[in-house]
């Protein structure tokens, strides 16, 4: 089967994420904040960001499915689906600190093939996917080849995980790397690709996160896998590894599976 | 005793920060860094921006203290002194993250009375002290009077802290507040003075951080003291609590001293 060229698909995902940049750019450094069901804190600035996104997308590809973080889920057997975390990040956003991202990822059969990471309030922009080369800004962007895990820069998410049992594996390779750092979210995926930092542990991540991010990162050189070491798609448990570079996978996933 | 005019030494402290900037700037996003004996990472982008603001006190005011991060202290029993941490937050700067901080603060007789929070990537600075009113870019700022700890949004620096008993208080302080996160170094002090964070309390800074941090937080209408409540100085033990809200301080210590 010949796969589609996915980069038809890259004037319509920069278009989604000027327009969710556009409502969260309205909302920035502007109090307000209120609580979900899961205790997560959402802002108008998800909601209004998913909406314009989702617009554009109904408008341009009505035929396609939908997956959003706030609003759920539309014509979920489409061929195609664009999955959208509007703002991951938020207890970074409703911080003031800009390093949330919007996280546009299209699935193809159920399998990540095109992301953007976008920053709006610094500009920045990673795009980048199967047969499509991953761009930062406009220029090819570049995952770095750490030759040895021990000179890694390591990053993982929200620090609640420490408390967590699930931790454990997460601490475990940050050990073995040269600095372990967390916080971020979505963004370090994007300087992963750009080649700062080396290797991203994460728990839990849902499809409107690593959806974005695997293709970004695979375009860049690097690689985004689960923690057995399988590409991620729709049914990922979330738990993602990723590197810059894929030499050191079988090292770090050792230390994720004991 | 009539204090000084700490005012005048405004100009100064912008250049300061401007020299140290530039060189931060020119490192920016290349890599390189290596191990100092405490195995925290140091860059070149450190070194030479303390070079640059010390040359510029040096040669401006000659019988000043300086005391700088990297480079050590230079007449000691000055009654002005000059506290440098050229880039707060080097784990976030190597990692291609713009939240890190240029910190310098002015110590007379021991107390910090001025400083300046920096970040020249996204060009955001805060200035304040005794007597002169806290700014950000220019315009006045002020930090958010959160009525209630169970409403106020926490931060806390790097999660190390979490595997250490000393953040026990901290965590318990975390669970009264409706958000608590990680990450940010001095920049977060910066956004609580512009009144998008309401409480942070960090273990262990040193006085090349809270110099600079305390002078703003305090002019821009919040606190800034130690967990028992106590001034900030150069004697200080390092582990600072910061509100947006002087009102809400008892409650805080509470859960910091039990």
């Amino acid at each position: 089967m010949t796969l589609p060229d996915f980069s038809s698909f890259l004037p319509l995902l920069h278009a989604c994420a000027d327009a969710g940049g556009a409502e969260i750019l309205k909302r920035w450094r502007k109090a307000g904040f209120e609580d979900k069901p899961d205790l997560t804190p959402v802002t108008a600035a998800d909601r209004e960001a998913e909406k314009a996104i989702r617009a554009l997308l109904e408008e341009t590809r009505p035929r396609d499915g939908i997956w959003g973080e706030e609003f759920g889920r539309r014509n979920p057997d489409a061929e195609f689906c664009w999955v959208i975390d509007p703002v991951d990040g938020t207890k970074a956003f409703l911080r003031g600190m800009p390093v949330f991202v919007t996280l546009i990822g299209l699935l193809h059969r159920g399998k990540p093939v095109l992301g953007v990471i976008d920053q709006p309030v610094l500009k920045e922009r990673w795009t980048g996917g199967a047969g499509v080369p991953a761009m930062f800004n406009g220029a090819p962007a570049r995952a770095r080849r750490c030759a040895r895990l021990e000179d890694a820069v390591m990053n993982t998410s929200d620090p609640s995980l420490v408390r967590n049992p699930v931790s454990a594996p997460i601490e475990k390779l940050g050990r073995a790397c040269t600095y372990a750092s967390c916080g971020g979210d979505g963004y370090v995926y994007g300087l992963l690709a750009s080649g700062h930092i080396d290797v991203i542990a994460d728990a839990g991540l849902k499809p409107h996160d690593f959806a974005a991010l695997a293709p970004v990162i695979a375009a860049a050189g690097g690689v985004a896998c689960d923690w057995r070491g399988n590409p991620l798609d729709a049914q990922s448990a979330g738990d993602v590894l990723a590197l810059g570079n894929p030499a050191l996978l079988d090292e770090a996933l050792g230390y994720l599976k004991s």
